[in-house]
């Protein structure tokens, strides 16, 4: 059902849409800092000569800001010699052609407790082998990982990623939301990373233009997802307890970065740009053994009602 | 090579050395906390009946010492149906076999940055189809993992490690400080973990007796190896500037454990028990866009002069 990747025009104009979409998103960050708060730093960087990867990327991070404790969104746009297998599920004959991906991807850590974290990502892929017409697909979502769990937030969330999927067909929502679920599952923890979202990969069925948009929307859903959140919570006073358990509950989501991500896990493997792959990483987490929250508390509710898999809408 | 494992006088030996060794380690420890300092927490387990490992184990940790702030170190025996290919490299024709697996493992974060992290493991495991006698085979050894390089420190330590290993043939210390240096190398930093020391697997060639005895040497070695390092370093002052790097430097622990430490990665995917695969975990760990340590600085000589393949001795 894929068409064709057409032609150089239509690569110019995802990439025109994704540094855009980057810039937007640090844009609006910036904002929440706040007049003289913390501003972004930007990195570009560009594969060398010779690496097995080709291409280059835009990296864009606040670090101590005074909401966020970090927070990095990365544009990149490389060409390989062979697509890894893991790549595509649904396209085995493409594995070891030579292809094209371009994307952005981001996760923000605030610095308050009852903020959550969030993580996006928009991708395109290109693959063909010499002499055919390459075929490209979509990928993306959103996901919120609270530490502190508002009903009110994981529905808002919700409902922005349903209602930017809406006008592409009244399945994409459900399908995408029980794929997100059951992507950002910690099967060593038997728990949810967060309280979902949306996700999806090998995405071509409506033809290049609309999956494009469609991708599109998802992206500029974004703000509109998190960002009344991020204002409703932040000036929620707190102490050492909700740090501490912040702390606590990054741990989970450097272990599922690094244990289950299949986009890290394979990036570091084979020789992708490690600071760019963990920019997802927390500023700071913490491990104890065996942490029981009191029964009853906020901190068991969280994972008694908020990271298991439900219905928010 | 490799003997049959004998009886179940053998394992009930073998154990009863594991368990003696975990607590000869653990009263070392709290010697070292001192008196009205920190004392382990005993958690003893067992595998609930229905799961696919069967057996037990016991976990002594130390959060939150004057010395230690997070040090673990577990026994386990377990019986499993089925053993994974990971488990033995030399072995393919034992992969899928029924086996039985015995181990103490240890991994101390100090509170002081100037005392290195460190890493030990002796383990034994016995696999044979049935209507087989059962093979047996060991594996172990320790590696240490600095925040401030001392040449004297990793001298000493890979020296005891040396003196251990001596007795059971000269090649022995060459050939596991090498796998050691191999195996304990973070491929997506193109970093050594730490200094090194000695690592071996698979090892059966001395027969079960001579490599029960140079498994027991090596844990036997390493209260000698570590303990001087400890006690010459913890009164060392230091400031905010050394603690940020040693927060920054565990997240490189963190990360090698996750995405290439064997037995992590597989434990963690195949059901294994993770707080207690987990209590290698720093107590505290950082992340920071592209960290430089200033040219000439202790920071950039850990990397530079520590952290890659050298000959201690």
């Amino acid at each position: 059902m894929s068409e064709p990747f057409h032609s150089d025009s239509n690569v110019a104009r995802v990439r025109g849409y994704l540094t855009g979409l980057q810039a937007r998103i640090i844009a609006a960050l910036e904002a929440v800092e706040g007049e003289g708060g913390a501003r972004a730093v930007t990195d570009p960087w560009q594969k060398a000569p010779g690496e097995l990867l080709q291409g280059d990327g835009i990296t864009r991070i606040i670090e101590g800001g005074r909401v966020f404790e970090r927070a990095g969104c990365g544009f990149s746009h490389v060409r390989g010699p062979k697509l890894p297998p893991s790549a595509t599920q649904h396209r085995p004959e493409l594995a070891g052609a030579p292809f094209e991906a371009m994307g952005v991807s981001l996760v923000f850590h605030p610095r308050n407790p009852y903020v959550p974290t969030v993580h996006m990502n928009v991708r395109m892929i290109a693959a063909g082998h010499p002499g055919q017409e390459p075929t490209c697909w979509f990928g993306g979502g959103m996901d919120l990982t609270p530490y502190y769990g508002f009903e009110e937030d994981a529905v808002h969330f919700h409902r922005t990623c349903h209602d930017a999927l809406a006008p592409f067909g009244d399945d994409k929502y459900p399908r995408f939301k029980r794929w997100c679920d059951e992507y950002f599952y910690l099967k060593h923890r038997d728990e949810q990373r967060g309280v979902g979202g949306v996700f999806f990969d090998d995405f071509a069925e409506l033809g290049f233009e609309q999956s494009l948009a469609m991708t599109q929307a998802v992206g500029d859903a974004f703000l509109s997802a998190y960002l009344p959140i991020v204002e409703r919570r932040e000036g929620t006073p707190y102490g050492e307890r909700e740090r501490d358990f912040q702390l606590y509950r990054r741990g989970r989501y450097v272990e599922f970065n690094l244990v289950w991500d299949r986009g890290t896990h394979f990036g570091l493997q084979s020789g992708g740009r490690t600071e760019s792959i963990l920019l997802s990483m927390p500023p700071l987490a913490a491990w104890a053994y065996r942490h029981e929250a009191a029964e009853g508390s906020p901190e068991a509710e969280l994972t008694q009602r908020f990271l298991v898999r439900r219905d928010w809408l």
